[in-house]
């Protein structure tokens, strides 16, 4: 698939779903991956066949289980802004009533780096719960 | 449909699909709608059934498709954050690259009134395009 650079430098893969690239952030500050259709040219979710649509609602769902059990969030927020980058991206971000952003929105805010023994285990344990969600 | 009274404050009726209500934020700096499912004691998108998820989904594009329609934005933001106000709610922000925040995120920004009749004819325009949307 074709994957903007900034994307690419940003975040580490985890796993390709039927429809979507499932990426870890590399900001440490929140537990946050990004969900990335692999068809071309898409910018806007009503840029996806309808089937399309509904298969990327099924992997947010299983992206947000995922999330949820992993991280134990007290919410999650899922969004698709693409104000900088065009490329279609679905940001699912695990917030703690305890996190210092807590309640404002993460975008443009802090960036910690993760420890690359724990930034790795992330991916893993992200990989092998996604590996089993019946959608694959 | 129970409606937390900050969504109700901030917000005003446009219509009812299958499964949401559309209302209109009453900020004017920005084209800005929110879908909430009538269902009750949903916070989290997996709350909702898988049919329910779909159906969303399917709202969330003809919303999409009625706010690029009216507003012609350079790109929309989609999110369901609920740091703030728990029940689930959707927002669709027509977003140019003129307008005063591009390409932040618009949460706790600025703020403008609406000047009543444009408020008016905004709900009208919406309504209008929404009621014609195949899936209502």
């Amino acid at each position: 698939m074709n994957l903007d650079q900034r994307l690419s430098d940003s975040s580490e893969f985890i796993i390709d779903l039927k429809l979507c690239q499932v990426r870890l952030s590399k900001n440490a500050a929140f537990p946050w991956i990004l969900l990335i259709p692999k068809p071309e040219n898409i910018i806007e979710l009503i840029d996806l066949s309808v089937a399309d649509q509904h298969q990327l609602m099924n992997e947010i769902a299983a992206a947000s289980s995922s999330m949820k059990d992993l991280f134990t969030p007290d919410k999650l927020n899922v969004a698709t802004l693409g104000n900088v980058v065009p490329q279609l991206h679905i940001h699912i971000i695990a917030r703690y009533k305890s996190d210092p952003i807590w309640p404002n929105p993460v975008w443009n805010t802090i960036h910690q780096d993760y420890a690359p023994e724990i930034f790795n285990q992330t991916i893993d344990r992200l990989r092998e719960r996604l590996s089993k969600a019946t959608l694959k």
